[in-house]
């Protein structure tokens, strides 16, 4: 049984794994307050260039999400997010439990459009009833998003513009980011993303870690106090080093950076052998996810000897499903997955 | 520098990091629904002679703490702690946040007294007042304490008599449950304890795991729906076989209770020391934190070689702090320390 | 000027306010719990034909919708209601500062349908991720809608059954239940109605009372504790009999009725003179709001002398508004309107 | 049966209620955007010599306090409070409903004390673990207290000026504000009274209202938006002139006034003919609450004929009992009550 259902379904890269067996017996303050976290935190910042930045380790996506909403919102405000987004539908109401409404808009392959964002603030404020209704406080996006798709520099450059003109800091939700900045045809560095919003992740646990994210506030007002929120939502690690020595084993020596070229690179070897086959695709994905269209009685064989997600049905006998890769996949995966499919 | 201020300043046992280690490349679903945690659900339901109960693993105690008596109570009702539980001072108002009122009663060395929560009961439901008031809809307990005293057998029978006369479900917070079950004159079982109450935790860090809290549910109301719960509160790790895998090591021969009575010996040894040296306590604590109070010149000199937290200044020049013992503290650090406090 | 943007422009109808009058110096206990809400309750179960509801007084829709709405879910659980719905769109998002999300499915005139809700439900629990998203937990309809439209009989059975198959309550903002059941066409009576829900309004600011909505809860659970909720949420009024007074006054001799009737006889009456002078509607509506489409230039000469409140753009000229009758609208009020608007 | 036992068990003062019978079939806006709103809120700021105040219309106490707290609060704050205060004790959570701990501090004669609160916030912030707690971020005060007694102009600047200092809003809870202003010995006016605070309420119910209370925001950052947090807690009256109508009744000729010093006048004769006839009170209240302390056997005659509310048992036989006046009450009515005291 070969996997590919998801990116979490191994534990973490080695080199993430050693570090933390090398200082396990060290003695360190807790709740990140440890001198690991300290050069973690200032690497970052390094490397995105925002020496004034606030950085901090959650662990886990829906955490910070929530935390990050639930910080900079005020109760009248919800957060835009496309009708994909994960915080609108995969994480069981979390920002909602938070108080806020999440204000979706149509999902782009899975991107949100600059115009859409502009249009919902023109509609609000336009609207006689405008305080009967809740008012936009926050943009979030995923970037890869759900769907393995990525901003390009001019839609992230449009959708920062217009949030600026609103008033609206912009959230990227980078569980992915890794993936993103490798995609193929993706036009920017970690550096340059990092001016194009106010606050942001850098997803450990679907580029090498056992679990992790980094979240990088350039917003000054956003920093503010912040660490009440992560200890209110739960996500304060007592034996915070963890997250900071896993964040150097990734990010010192650019591990992160080729884990993320391997699982794209491993995605794209998968996405041309299908292509090659004739399959097509329910979305044009340059990242570590493919969501291939493949017919039904096909995919039930496939399911003996291979692990996918069913993503959706498209009503003709065939369905599209998702396909990962992770720091774990090897070309030897890739390629018995594609031995076992024919062409169409 | 020996650090003795908290019990989470080091990773995890070796055999638990093992354990990690040597599952680090299999591929397993996420979200614990692979295969080790059933296997340590089993486990732990075993132990605690609860075939029926749920058993989850979340990653941290706010954390666990916000998503139980989120699901347990009603927006009306508010949750009974004492006044120095943890909820109640230092989870940064995560109850709250959730909606619900910490209703606190006076603390008994760290510890709720079932005839105080009968009274608070008889109290609201005679007031005329009563729906103008937050209904008491369950009560929280830490045992050991959050100052290292134990409930007795007798005291947790007379809690859980009045809890189930009152409709209570009674929750204790096990995050040092290793160290009051092998504290000095405890007289319960694991098991025993679990029939005394509705919902409890087996704490994790803080008796030799990276992370992780072991969430036992008995009460079948409380069961229903819990994964949503934990979901939406940020808990459900992607790759939650690290929580089966840690809980599994700890619990399948018993290293649980040895770190556990390893961490309690230390401990009194320490006590021990302090006590043939002439010195007093805050409290008498029979578990692996102790609270000496020492003169504050002395303190001075102590904490150039010696961490450990500050607790209470006693307004006469002397201050009570704190002493804790972890999995990897040794007689050796136990010693070295007693050897810099001189005879009272 | 005449009004019509509206049904909440004047005062109550002359009887109601007699009634407070006629009351003013009396001493009753407060907080509803004074002689009139009982002999106003006990006419409403009557009426209801539920001798076993709960009734309670509230003063407004939004805090009516929030308390019935947050007493009713468990915080994993959403709402659910067409687009359209007063709680999705018009209350600041009241229902997720609750905690909780309002799922959203497609408007049919106004209403929800009950094959849409089953899709939603099935596929809920179909979904393998389904503990990662918001459940089902309570479907909310407006009777009449916000659109002016009526559930008939058979579209509430159809609801009622899949609500019941699925272990949802329904519940229906009765805002402008009297014109619903004055409705042109409306085949059934307020205690068949009341039989075809869990819980329901009847609304008194739009029919004749200075303000208030009285709650009807015939679901035994929802009943429970269901002062506490109106408390926390900030409407139980100190002097209660306010509400109780209106009620008798609107109810004990049919006023009720009476109002609801004449509201929609009058809006009919307004439909029909513009449906002569060739005009078409947004939507086809039997209750006391019409949605005619006019030339914006025929609605500016119109706005010198008649309020109305412009409802959306058609995009070619022309829009749609909305007219409303209330209690006070007159014959001649509604004559010197269409007196003012030319055949098409 | 004369009822004492609150000051909201009749109607309006007849001014008032005769002021909603003159507008009543007047077609005017909703949601408190008409012309009696408007020069209503002109005449508060008036009053209150706060030009630039934002003045808003709510219907009653728990909801006004609710909504205030929560715009005012980020989620990792509380609101200060004496531990009788009404938010404290009588709103069924509703602050912590909205994610808020009620941080109390003891009650002096229901008043919070400035060196109290200087004392809670230097605590916080010299706490290590101050993330791991509430941080104080707004001081709640009623005046008079829920027991009477009436804050000094002293006390009122010493608590200010801590306010300031620590960056806190004060916020005074104005339900019984005019009775505060009447009080024996009260040493300041209302507009003194409103540059000592951030934002208050007019309290109209316990003062000749039907209903409403006036809130008055001097504080810039708590203006924003509010009526935003109106609508979402269900505080924005669709009739919203019936507020206005009655605060012009109530304040444009000085009735307010009146009313609240014929309320104290007639409490403090009452409290007079006591202290005459030898009995002592819980607490010295200069205004129209006053809380005698009378044998258990003499309420229980007394109850036969007077309405009062029972307040603490005293532990000895007796036990201290509520009486109010409300606009009301009569001199004939006190001295009805004071001919069936007997001298101790």
């Amino acid at each position: 049984m070969i996997r590919f259902e998801s990116d979490y379904l191994e534990g973490a890269h080695p080199a993430v794994l050693r570090r933390l067996w090398d200082a396990n017996t060290e003695q360190t303050p807790g709740y990140g307050e440890d001198a690991y976290c300290e050069e973690a935190r200032a690497l970052i910042r390094e490397l995105c260039g925002l020496p004034e930045a606030a950085v901090h380790f959650l662990v886990g996506g829906t955490q910070v999400n929530r935390t990050v909403i639930s910080a900079a919102l005020r109760p009248h405000q919800g957060v835009v997010a496309a009708d994909t987004g994960h915080i609108a539908v995969h994480e069981t109401g979390a920002v909602e439990a938070g108080g806020h409404k999440v204000l979706t808009l149509p999902s782009h392959d899975g991107k949100l459009r600059a115009a859409d964002v502009e249009a919902l603030c023109a509609a609000h404020w336009a609207d006689a009833s405008f305080e009967h209704m809740v008012q936009p406080g926050m943009v979030y996006i995923s970037n890869s998003t759900e769907i393995g798709t990525v901003y390009s520099r001019g839609e992230l450059e449009d959708l920062y513009a217009v949030c600026r003109a609103r008033g609206l800091p912009l959230y990227i939700d980078g569980a992915r980011l890794g993936c993103a900045l490798a995609a193929e045809g993706c036009g920017y560095t970690l550096a340059e993303m990092a001016r194009l919003c106010d606050v942001f992740t850098i997803g450990g646990t679907k580029q090498g870690a056992l679990f992790g994210e980094a979240l990088v506030i350039s917003h000054p007002a956003l920093q503010k106090d912040f660490r009440y929120f992560i200890k209110q939502n739960g996500g304060m690690l007592a034996k915070g080093r963890l997250l900071g020595l896993q964040f150097l084993a990734l990010l010192e020596d650019g591990l992160y950076d080729r884990i993320s070229r391997q699982e794209v690179a491993l995605a794209l070897r998968l996405r041309d052998g299908l292509r090659e086959r004739g399959w097509t695709f329910l979305v044009d994905s340059p990242t570590n996810q493919q969501f291939p269209i493949l017919p039904d009685r096909l995919l039930s064989e496939l399911k003996k000897d291979f692990g996918f997600s069913f993503w959706q049905s498209m009503g003709d006998g065939s369905s599209a499903v998702r396909f990962c890769t992770s720091w774990a996949t090897t070309p030897e995966q890739v390629d018995a997955l594609l031995a076992a499919i024919p062409h169409r």
